[in-house]
């Protein structure tokens, strides 16, 4: 069991910053990424069709015959974690949790700010997370849009990209928030950018880090460590990989190769 | 046959603009749409995967016995309306031939501009398409990935989209394009906006209007005008219709009830 991989998906590209992590943090382990990019995005998608998409592809990874799966998308462990849990026998690590975690352990007055995607804000996952861990602390969202495309496009330190983030932000500095969620994994690409408008007072939580630690510590408590010398992760997606293979370099930060298009429709 | 109902298909929101345009060139007839709300955008899509789910879409369509079907996406019609046209006998209209038509009659110094999706333009369907009227007219194309989010976030004219605008047509001003099709469903919203960047002596060309009088062109020369009164539209949406009627209403111009989810997936 031990040697099998880690299973890893997401609805396209954005889950390869939570792949970056794992392989910073877990070099010893086999990872096996799947990107759903041929229904990208789940964010402006509703619970019900996210939920169906992201069985489908669990079911995927463990036809891999994986010993753990990483939901390495925000709007996807929002809304399936806990069925997937029980649909699969297998420890899944979804990214809400990690960053609740670590912005409870960040805050000094209470006040956390989450962005995200519609589909992760509405959901109220973050919030319900949170406040499991300290029902004192308040929380407020707000759904980015924009972000998306922006890291995509490779805008992510444009000016445009420093005004949408002004507009964005502007409420949740007003709720005076002192650490701020990175609730979707597009948005580690536009740190500098939220950086330069949020000021030093604010903490980023970047859910990929914390995620890549909680994997490390399951792996430890299982026992799961990998013990052989691992080969380079392998990546599948739904669609013809090109657009995967170009955009992804900037958010795995190295070239992507040999990338298989699969059918993992249930139909 | 002249009683039955005109299909329109989009990937989601974008092609009500096309279906607007039906409704006021067209008030006699019963109007049919369908929006891929569950896999929408196609526009990030290879041309297989856009093929597959147009295939899907339209046969969802056929079944409801229209007279005729009007493709209301521009990546769609980039790749599949041969195909469409060789597998359903019926007539199917698309918008890129429409728009290519428009710009040929109105470009002086032989200089065209063409903004969509990445797949469009890739594609180079309008290219083909205008180069097929006048193999003389040069086409500069440019994709505009912002211009989608920006339409469906409501801010279409915000300062974002002005420096979007201007980012994105600043090559094709270069070129001393003197016409721009709006080659996306999406981009009739952002006109204003484009009409500032641009100024007076660029002149766009609105698809969703050409194809409008295509369509009544194409009813009246195959006697397929609609006698009866007709009811109001009817939607379908492949996800839960809660988003598509918010956000659609803008580009509807009125207000959206009444919309059914449904399967189309082949399975």
């Amino acid at each position: 069991m031990p040697e099998r991989a880690i299973g890893v998906f997401d609805s396209g590209v954005g889950g390869l910053t939570v792949l970056k992590e794992l392989l910073r943090q877990l070099p010893s382990e086999q990872l096996v990424y799947l990107g759903d990019t041929a229904r990208v995005p789940y964010g402006t998608k509703s619970p019900g069709t996210v939920l169906r998409y992201a069985l489908e592809a669990a079911a995927f990874l463990a036809q891999r015959q994986v010993k753990m799966m990483v939901v390495a998308c925000n709007t996807a462990s929002s809304v399936a974690l806990d069925v997937l849990e029980d649909r699969f026998s297998l420890p899944v690590v979804g990214v809400i949790e990690p960053g609740a975690k670590k912005a409870v352990e960040l805050t000094r007055n209470g006040k956390v700010g989450v962005i995200g995607t519609e589909g992760t804000i509405k959901s109220g996952a973050y919030t319900r997370a949170i406040q499991a861990l300290d029902p004192a602390v308040e929380v407020y969202g707000a759904a980015c849009p924009l972000f998306v495309p922006l890291a995509e496009e490779g805008w992510a330190e444009h000016p445009i990209a420093r005004m949408a983030a002004e507009e964005y932000l502007a409420p949740l500095l007003e709720h005076e928030i002192d650490t701020l969620v990175l609730g979707c994994t597009h948005y580690p690409l536009l740190k500098n950018t939220l950086h330069q408008v949020l000021g030093d007072r604010v903490a980023l939580v970047d859910s990929a880090e914390e995620t890549g630690r909680v994997v490390a510590k399951m792996l430890g408590s299982r026992s799961l460590f990998r013990a052989s010398v691992p080969c380079c992760p392998r990546f599948y997606v739904s669609d013809v990989p090109t657009r995967f293979e170009r955009v992804g370099g900037a958010f795995l930060g190295e070239v992507l190769q040999g990338v298989q298009q699969v059918s993992i429709e249930a139909g």
